[in-house]
């Protein structure tokens, strides 16, 4: 692990931070390295069933007929269900599209047709297959491009119109009626695109692709669910957001929320997105309905990939406007998601992709239209960086092209457009706390201070760079609650759940830090929606900036009440006494203070504490305040689009072997503003998991599919990254304080994945000068265009 | 079901109440009667091991070895753990003199002595039987009065000099190192006995004598522990009291009451108190902790009764100083618990019967000594009722005895003494609210309107009352939380179980009368010392009136707040609103109102509802202030020694055959002051379960125990009365306005059962003239006692 830790605005208080800042190991991690923790994947609760999912073997059809009678007699079969024998409620985030299981079509191959429950996992599979289900095929769509068009062949969603859609600002969507395969279409309308067009030296037009990879996260996904003879239903999942999933529950079992518990577990082993939405949620509470015991359904590696959600393949044509000084004058962008056969999670990826397209660059004029378009395939779905690093592989791309054409170094050139504080985005978003250009700065001198040799025998070297901004998920609000208990000890309150990002370390060190006490001291209640505040899980890299910031104004409004139980306890006014070193002082008085377990009394029943009033509990909420977006033109109705943005500069620096098409990562650099480490191990790790995750997504990942069917469904086929394939990294955090998150942070999860691609194929292009706009670039495909560069040359 | 409600008090609240008063059916009735209800016996954790415990063949030993080798070798076998391997920390409510596990030394047959671990019950069981002990067997004491013996033979704990005592106020002992058994003793001095006895016309002294039963909670006994790398432990029990069993862990286990979470289960099959303690809680957590892995004891039949609690044994001398007219003048009291080998729960009964002899009669001169001793068998512990019917057999009796030696109706004799309002009791409590005046003239009334012959063939006929009073526990405090939900239910949080009486419905009765929410928009949060605020569980017939009461101001406490929310909400003055049918109006406005969900703002993330503030908590403190008692006067500092105290009168009808002993109960009539009734049906159930588990002890139920060893440990031998044993049972109840209840209500769980064996005593005497001292009252016995009657006459 390589390190270099840049403080540019040393802030007075951080110099006294005893907790924060530091590298603390995690609070969960004894647990995981000793095999103790227990995963939704391992959780058994008693007289539980096991549930297994029958699926369509066909890209899209109509279903005639399920014969379920066999499947029936299979000993320690408990029940049996089809799409007629559940809620037809639907469900999805922002579009109201996925049916619990298939009401009489399927329009991907493994959408779940039936459900079972059996005493076994082994009686539950063998009843599965012996289901039957008689299709009739109908043409299917692949192709985005081809869904996109007017008037298709195929329609996946015939009922499109009758969906609900959720009234979320940012990812309106702009009915066409004759385009019914959009699930989303948002735009951006900026100035006159087509007069700059007219005033530009150099007009640069590009199509660019990213393929399907998926999230692959070590854990399956699995759920447990318990039906209550009122009505009510509690469920345990591998899930990251307990309140979504409880709003999904409610769209599709049609009962109201509060019948719903949802409870995370402890430990979650990844997600990445992928487990932001229920994807068998609604199938295991129907079983558990349906059969009165408890029901767990864990899913395949196979299922996992076949049939819960991928990064949105894409395809981005892009435009640029641009003097021969460089100045980009105007952009056009048409940026088509390939969204599969549902939404579930995938709309949010449109919206979210416009801060790709207007956050780092100074764009006057600008036509950007992006679209999410069914296809019969598996659904896009959250994924790591959530809509960015697809358009960011076009942008940056592009810009190296540019740079190229035009002569310019590829730094002058992203240099000389760059959007400073107090200009305004094309969307209208005020530039603020802006810190790209110092992480351009430091990349740079760290790539300038070990030059690479152009080439080595086979091997040629090249450097390429990329950079982008990633916003702070504030679609949802932050709660708090932090509890002083009779003990003196403190408790987190939140709904935060910690797919591994350690964010239950960082919120205890928030806490340890704002009150005072050892972090042995703090302890976390797991994310439940009876017994958390509101508030959302791992999304949107929202958790330390967002939830850390409502947990330390809890901890001030606990103080504050504390302070005041103090003062009655010690007979004294509450503005004689301040907290210093973790005790409650009268002021000026060194000798007169008390813990904080001596504000509650003690009581009569020996040695059992008793409470003055009750624990004591300090509450807050956060939610930065963020304008409208109009869907006409893509303009915020206030100065602020988002909270802050998140900069990364990086670079990539590969060997390409001429003769093999092997590609070496000799040695990737990312520099991240992260405000504030607050857990510098954390911040570390999430630099490299990105990089890694990103760059192994570019060369070694990708699903194969044939007629909407998946090839590679497991990780023997489907290469994920091992130690073998360890190249340096070299995180650079950077440290300016962001008045917008705790003590200075910002988020930094998804942030450093944007730029991985292009600066690698940026790099790619520098050593060999073949320019790649599709993924992945894998040796075969560099071997085959250097066969062809040679033919051409 | 016989009921007949009398209200004398009307409150003109209780006309307006909706939801109290009502027989609502219980809220987890339905998961219940439909089998879906979890116990502790059911729960499974994943990885789970199972344990057993070795327990003692022998009344009293020296452990010489303790050869586990064989044990070890079983396959599954994962932990063999002695009382060498575990924290030698003691444990007990009063008094600290319970081991994890034997340490050198065993005091009764049953006795842990080593514990193991496995991953089947099968094989954890064979490895018990492997365990080889060696004794060398002590002589063995079981009397209770040979225990109390100056300077005994037997010494079971020749350590208790050592032991650690809680301050608790209501059962200070004094020590006396000639009688090293008492593990607690009480007195009350009072006037001038030895001068009444001076003054009397008559002395009247006779010796009772009870026998040992057991609890025979339909469900067992089971824990189940996990343990944290980080040296916490996570317990889920069948227990009654979470924190309690909290701190006894930490006393056991050494570890300090933060490290430590115990988790209530929403069922519980029964306590009866015998769940207060924790009888395998630290043997369970101990296993986890060595094996790392989660554990889980399920304790048979047979363990249950010979191996965690009983109703004390007890001898009662009591001798009176009556004047002719029926007044008492003075009465000394020598009561004798056999508190077998160990605490626990047991100290607080002799604190308990103080109550039993003071709080009924004017005794101007009293003198009291109540012993608890140690004895080489199974402990005496907490049973519904606690110290109190043991006393009362001997007092009740006592009274009839008294009016037939001087020709006074029992009724009148008792009337005749009765405190009144304003009076103090021999300890100083000043009366007040005391209805059993109006208890008797209903229960007399009820007798007198059906008269029974006096003799039918070889049954003859016979009535007998008797009166007590129980006071409500106020050792503890009571906490709550009632939090508003952003749907606008509510939430109760408090450590209250449920082991059967119905507290969870209550306290939902109480929580959806104040917020005027319908039931079904009420939930519980189960016990649990992590989540829940501090709070005694079911113990002490406390729940609904000091529970109760706390859930009723945490409402009100709540309401302010919602008021306050409100009002910022609809942009109005707090003064203005007011609540009315579950909605917040603006005063003199009708049509100007807002639901409670609406106070909190819909957010931008469609459909999930985002509160302005965070979701909205009321909390509430509730513990009725008493004074200190004096340990050597046994006065009270103050004239409130208890909160307030249940007035009960009950009446048996019996006919008993001359020939063949047999005794049929007629019927039994059973009159309750409960100031409300919050739940008709709850209250008749605690009445009528009272009566009948009190009759049955009387009548079938008997622990047989020779060398100390129980002969009949089980629900065959032992008999529990069933369907074929029933007999009418009329419970009257009174509704006194009790003002230091919630809506005017008192604790009911206990109070019926502390009459019912004198009543029975009594009605037999009247049948067949035959006084009974001693329990159970068999056919054998009056058979026995007929024949040597008809010898004698």
């Amino acid at each position: 692990m390589s390190q270099e830790t840049v403080r540019i605005e040393q802030q007075r208080q951080e110099q006294e931070l005893k907790v924060l800042g530091k590298p603390v190991i995690r609070v969960d991690g004894l647990e995981k390295v000793s095999g103790r923790a227990v995963y939704a994947y391992d959780m058994e609760l008693p007289r539980m069933l096991h549930g297994k999912i029958c699926r369509s073997r066909v890209a899209h059809a109509e279903i005639l007929a399920i014969r379920k009678e066999r499947a029936l007699k299979v000993p320690g079969v408990q029940a049996v269900l089809t799409g007629a024998d559940v809620s037809d409620g639907l469900r999805g985030r922002g579009l109201l599209d996925t049916p619990i299981l298939a009401h009489g079509r399927v329009r991907y191959v493994g959408e779940p047709i039936a459900a079972v429950a059996a005493e076994t996992p082994e009686a539950a599979e063998e009843a599965v297959d012996l289901i039957e289900v008689d299709y009739r095929e109908l043409p299917a769509v692949f192709d985005p491009e081809e869904a996109l068009e007017s008037n298709p062949k195929v329609v996946v969603h015939p009922d499109i119109g009758k969906y609900k859609r959720l009234s979320a600002q940012i990812y309106k969507s702009v009915s066409d009626p004759t385009r019914p395969n959009i699930t989303n279409y948002f735009k951006v309308r900026r100035g006159n695109v087509e007069e700059a067009f007219k005033q530009a030296d150099l007009i640069i037009e590009n199509r660019f692709e990213t393929h399907m990879v998926q999230h692959a996260h070590i854990e399956p996904i699995a759920a447990l669910a318990r039906y209550e003879p009122d009505g009510s239903y509690t469920l345990w999942t591998s899930g990251q957001n307990t309140y979504r999933t409880r709003k999904e529950l409610s769209d599709a079992l049609k009962v109201p929320e509060v019948k719903i518990r949802v409870i995370a577990l402890r430990h979650v082993g990844g997600g990445f997105g992928n487990k932001g939405a229920g994807h068998i949620e609604p199938i295991v509470a129907s079983l558990a309905e349906k059969t009165g015991r408890p029901v767990k359904i864990a899913l395949t590696r196979e299922e996992v990939f076949t049939a819960t959600s991928v990064r949105h393949p894409s395809v981005t044509y892009i435009k640029d406007a641009v003097r021969n000084d460089g100045t980009i004058l105007g952009r056009q962008i048409k940026l088509i998601y390939n969204g599969g056969a549902y939404s579930l999670s995938g709309n949010v990826a449109v919206g979210n992709s416009i801060h790709g397209i207007t956050s780092v660059y100074r764009l006057p004029n600008l036509k950007a239209d992006i679209y999410r378009v069914y296809t019969n395939q598996v659904q896009g779905g959250a994924f790591r960086g959530f809509g960015a690093p697809q358009i960011y592989f076009a942008i940056e791309s592009q810009m190296d092209i540019i740079a190229e054409r035009l002569g310019i170094d590829p730094i002058e050139l992203r240099r000389k457009n760059l959007l400073h504080d107090g200009e305004k985005t094309a969307i209208g978003h005020r530039i603020t706390n802006n810190t790209i250009d110092e992480c351009i700065t430091k990349v740079v001198e760290s790539v300038r201070s070990r030059p690479l040799p152009k080439q080595e025998g086979a091997w040629r070297y090249g450097t390429g760079f990329a950079i982008s901004k990633e916003q702070c998920d504030v679609s949802f609000p932050s709660m708090a609650y932090v509890r002083l208990k009779e003990d003196g000890s403190v408790q987190i309150w939140t709904a935060a759940t910690d797919p591994g990002e350690g964010i239950h370390t960082v919120l205890s060190q928030i806490a340890a830090e704002e009150m005072q006490v050892p972090m042995h001291k703090v302890s976390m209640i797991l994310s439940d929606t009876e017994l958390t505040p509101v508030g959302t899980g791992a999304s949107g890299s929202r958790q330390t900036s967002q939830m850390g910031m409502a947990v330390k104004l809890a901890c001030e409004d606990l103080k504050r009440k504390m302070i005041g139980a103090a003062a009655r306890r010690l007979g004294v006014r509450e503005d004689t006494l301040t907290f210093r070193d973790g005790r409650i002082y009268v002021r000026d008085q060194n000798d007169m203070c008390i813990e904080y377990a001596e504000i509650f009394s003690p009581g009569p029943m020996g040695g059992a504490y008793v409470p003055e009033v009750g624990s004591i509990t300090g509450s807050a909420f956060w939610l930065p305040k963020t304008g409208e977006i109009d869907p006409q033109t893509g303009q915020c109705s206030t100065d602020r689009a988002v909270a802050y943005y998140t900069p990364v500069a990086q670079a990539a620096r590969v060997a390409v072997n001429v003769e093999t098409g092997a590609i070496k990562v000799i040695e990737f650099i990312g520099a991240i503003d992260v405000g504030k480490a607050l857990n510098p191990l954390n911040v570390i790790g999430q630099n490299e998991g990105s990089i890694s995750m990103g760059l192994n997504g570019a060369m070694n990942e990708e699903m194969v599919l044939v007629n909407g069917r998946v090839l590679n469904p497991d990780l023997k086929d489907y290469k994920l990254q091992s130690i073998m394939d360890y190249f340096p990294i070299k995180s650079i955090i950077l440290e300016n304080h962001n008045p917008d998150g705790p003590y200075g942070a910002r988020g930094c999860g998804e942030a450093p994945i944007n730029p991985v691609v292009p600066a690698f194929a940026n790099a790619i292009c520098d050593a060999i000068g073949i320019r790649f706009k599709e993924l992945p670039i894998t040796p075969e495909k560099v071997l085959l265009a250097l066969k062809k560069q040679l033919k051409n040359s």
